[in-house]
């Protein structure tokens, strides 16, 4: 497979900056697939279930809207990033239900940044995942972390904390 | 499609409570399958890079993970639950990477427990999932909430919060 060009490193992932990272419309036969192979619950394969569920029609597990956003992450971003990875996330929030051709738009926020004490060539950041449908209603909040290569590993940072429970 | 019996409502799901969920065995193929349309991250899809990355070789998805865990939780368990879905997580963590082959334990427990109090007929519980590989080794971490019907709708309930932050 082709080797991307890397264009951003822990340092270029400054706290308050936003990305738009585009859109996805999850088609009825691709909420039907992804809740037949890992959620399937009667609101996400069937008509009538939904109609009579809170959910008032079929709509897509939220698995499925969570990793619809990550495919726009990793395409539009973390394609381009000296990304390590993710240690988890600490809020994922179900807001609204996504149905099949909805346009779903992705914003992604810095939330906050620091080295790690014990792996001076990775930062962590802090970041805020929040995907939007063509109401432009809110359906999914996340928060959470990555970790990303340094481009100089080890360089001094101001007001770093030493340590915090999350580092690894 | 057939309507199973529902025989876990609210009531049922009492704080303590502990159930094995079952496992699961991702192949490669499923690895790649799910990488290829929502993670597409090199460590996910090419050996090389994999086994230069920090997870030493090819790796699922921490989504796939996630939604391994969805189906088991559902075909175990939701599918004979009076469940009406779930706002939300406030911790997922990827612990360990999961690789094709290894056999995925789910263990879910109840953590809090209470009835909602706009909602009458709804009751809403805190649950921890725990998922283990064969080695014993806790891939993921996840605490969430679960919406489920009441039995006995409004009825009253000792030592029930009047309200908090979480409720809808």
């Amino acid at each position: 497979m082709s080797t991307p060009t890397i264009r951003y490193y822990w340092e270029d992932l400054q706290v308050g900056s936003q990305r738009d990272l585009g859109s996805i419309t999850p088609t009825r036969e691709e909420i039907l697939a992804f809740a037949g192979q890992f959620d399937p619950q009667p609101f996400h394969l069937d008509d009538e279930a939904a109609k009579a569920s809170v959910f008032g029609a079929l709509c897509a597990s939220g698995w499925h809207t969570c990793a619809m956003a990550m495919r726009l992450m990793v395409t539009n971003f973390l394609h381009e990033a000296a990304s390590l990875g993710s240690p988890g996330l600490e809020s994922v929030k179900w807001l609204k239900p996504v149905y099949p051709g909805d346009t779903l738009n992705l914003r992604h926020s810095v939330l906050e940044s620091r080295p790690m004490s014990k792996r001076p060539d990775v930062g962590l950041v802090r970041t805020q995942w929040a995907m939007f449908n063509q109401h432009g209603e809110q359906v999914l909040h996340m928060e959470g972390y990555g970790m990303f290569r340094r481009r100089h590993p080890g360089a001094p940072v101001p007001d770093a904390p030493a340590s915090s429970p999350t580092d690894a």
